[in-house]
């Protein structure tokens, strides 16, 4: 097994096998750059890049390690991210002395992870939003349109999908404000104003697009894979108040946009190819342009914890996996471009929460506590049917291996109070960016 | 009434009164840069820039005119934006010879429209499209849902909307080529797989924001007119067929994602202020945070061509207003805010179809031909329930003024036959972007 001069540990996210990549800076050299996470330590690729180590894979390319997002590099195409990839796996191997023997740049190139600030790693110019897990579309669909309507016609013919707010994609960490916005209960006769009281999470995952197409071009599902640089963890946070009242008939909007945390570390597609596996069976046949071989996913299991702002520990509320989803990542890629829609390198595409078949596989508050009718207990003391102010939501999730783990680390917020309602439009909020 | 020393016709788009803003490009300077248009030409601002005329207004936050975007202008707020306007007025003056006397400045500043090329005004972040109109809803209602329930109860107290693809907004004379994608006739098992057989426009106007807010700090209704730099004409091309079998329940995907059209000029919010009007009385009176004086809205008239590809003359198809709008930009500030989400400079906010209350004032083909059983007469031999391959479609627009007119130019576009289907997915589509 391949082993790096630097100790990882064997439950950590972050051994030689995964290296994701991330943006970092330090107070020291407070510019965000480019660096994948080693053990307990970030390796600078910007540092590396300057001395030349990159030079024959990247060449008239760079530099594009000293940049503030990964979208310049993730533009460069499948092959180059493989040349790299190999050249920081070998340099961080246990038995490479280039970088392991040279003190001054190994003191220059590797941080350690708790003295640097991750931001977003990517520029996301648009962000997708699908509808891939049945078993989240089935419970969702009960409970809003009872089981006989619970699955939409097309559900089973095509990823459903949606375009989502990218502004407002935020990397973990960031503090949530619950926001305000209409509402109105089934017995009222006039929608009320105020704050969400139905904040929910959404475990889903995201995938990082790397390679784009020319608008009018569609990319076959034999090339999807291609296009996809990695994989990242998402919350998409909901008002499902808000929402219950908005979305007809052009779908969610404001139960959305307020904010959507990713992580932010970009697990590269082929740290996670030993761990391949075979989706559910698709009944019906999807069209040819969706048509898959084996194979099509990932064994990714995948956990969620919330932790009341009085308490110590958090307490998991779901468990469940990535291959649990009925579409793949592939087939989103293929079915966003057909009609001729271009991808960029940094879009994003939700997958959509993942729920498994059984309870504790779902991945939202509105199936875990059945729209609030089953409270969730955390700890001893404390119960939840919707997420409460100062609770804090994380998500992670890892890849198994035999004496390591392929992690994504984690996603996590922490919800602040909703605006004085009556304060909230008295004063001036307009910033010039 | 202001004069320029330019020659303008008193139904051209760009008199003195108007000067929208726009990025051009020339076969000597191949550069993108922005521009005015006054008359038949466009005055460069980069050269003014250059020679030190905005030196006083933008100072140290320029130079802003040598850019490929509006955005960098955009975001230095109002009072610049009022500033340099008035200077571009006063340059452009009959009575002032500063730039009018000054042939070598005025040869380098000043190039003819047809002699340029245009490019997407704005580098547009997100891209969000509304229904504000009630009588387009209700038309579409009463198609897809019957008399009774046209309209959905939270209609009337908030402006609907939904996210849309920003990548796919291109600028007015790009071709668009048909999408393929899944569609499923009313009388069929399984969905088919082809060429979009409903192609349709939408004829909307587009609010493009120029100051935004903070992610968590919404824009007040009293503020959020200052957040507008302008509006421009849009046309948000529809695939019917896809848009009926894939919509519910989270929106419109594919079937609006292959492209969107804008116009290449943007009005500034100042130039309408002689066109201020009172919209549509509204009752039930909307929540606090949605609530405005009168004059919220803006007297546009609108117009929608159609011609065929052996036809000389486009017919027109549409005439209808902005101000019919039920819903005012203002208030789409406002609401998409309110919840917390933030808005950047460049974002854009699609009106939604405008149509009034008269059958020749719908806004899209699905209400002309009423969902393709009454179509529309093309000149003396043709008709069209939808758009077909070659067909040209044109929005225009203006302000009319006494003895001058603030126009928006045109949208147009023409759509290419649908990549043939066999082939559509055997050819390698990625691009390195």
């Amino acid at each position: 097994m391949k082993k790096s001069f630097i100790d990882v540990k064997t439950d950590s996210h972050f051994p030689i096998q995964n290296l994701p990549y991330g943006v970092f800076s330090t107070k020291g050299n407070p510019t965000p750059r480019i660096g994948v996470a080693i053990g307990e330590y970030v390796l600078d690729l910007s540092v590396l890049e300057k001395e030349g180590f990159f030079q024959q894979i990247i060449g008239e390319h760079g530099p594009v390690f000293n940049r503030t997002s990964l979208n310049d590099f993730m533009g460069l195409g499948k092959d180059i991210w493989s040349a790299v990839r190999k050249q920081v796996q070998l340099l961080l191997s246990a038995d490479e002395p280039t970088l392991r023997d040279h003190t001054a740049l190994r003191h220059e190139s590797l941080v350690l992870q708790n003295e640097v600030e991750l931001h977003l790693p990517m520029k996301i110019g648009d962000y997708t939003d699908f509808y891939a897990s049945k078993e989240h579309a089935t419970n969702v669909g009960v409970m809003f349109r009872g089981k006989e309507n619970a699955l939409m016609p097309n559900w089973t013919h095509l990823p459903v999908g949606y375009h989502g707010r990218s502004s407002s994609v935020v990397v973990s960490g960031t503090n949530v404000r619950r926001p305000v916005g209409q509402t109105k209960p089934a017995n009222a006769d006039v929608p009320m104003f105020g704050p969400s009281k139905q904040l929910d999470f959404e475990l889903e995952m995201g995938v990082v697009i790397g390679t784009g197409n020319k608008l009018g071009e569609p990319i076959s599902i034999e090339q999807a894979e291609e296009a996809i640089f990695g994989l990242v963890l998402v919350n998409d946070w909901s008002a499902r108040d808000i929402q219950a009242w908005e979305y007809q008939p052009l779908g969610p909007f404001l139960a959305k946009n307020f904010a959507t945390s990713i992580s932010p570390w970009v697990v590269p597609l082929e740290a996670l190819e030993p761990f391949r596996v075979t989706g559910p069976v698709q009944d019906p046949q999807p069209l040819a342009y969706l048509r898959q071989p084996e194979a099509n996913t990932f064994n990714i299991h995948l956990e969620a914890y919330l932790k009341g702002e009085k308490q110590h520990t958090p307490t998991r509320i779901s468990s469940t996996n990535y291959r649990s989803l009925y579409w793949s990542a592939a087939q989103m890629v293929a079915h966003h471009t057909i009609g001729g829609c271009d991808l960029n390198p940094g879009d994003l595409l939700g997958t959509g929460t993942i729920s498994g078949q059984e309870k504790e596989e779902r991945g939202s508050l509105l199936e875990i506590t059945w729209r609030g009718t089953e409270p969730v207990q955390l700890g001893k003391d404390e119960q939840r049917e919707w997420i409460e102010d100062g609770d804090e939501l994380t998500i992670t999730g890892w890849c198994q291996g035999d004496g390591y783990r392929v992690g994504f680390g984690e996603v996590t917020g922490t919800i602040e109070p909703a605006h004085d309602v009556k304060q909230l439009l008295s004063e001036q909020k307009l910033v010039h960016k």
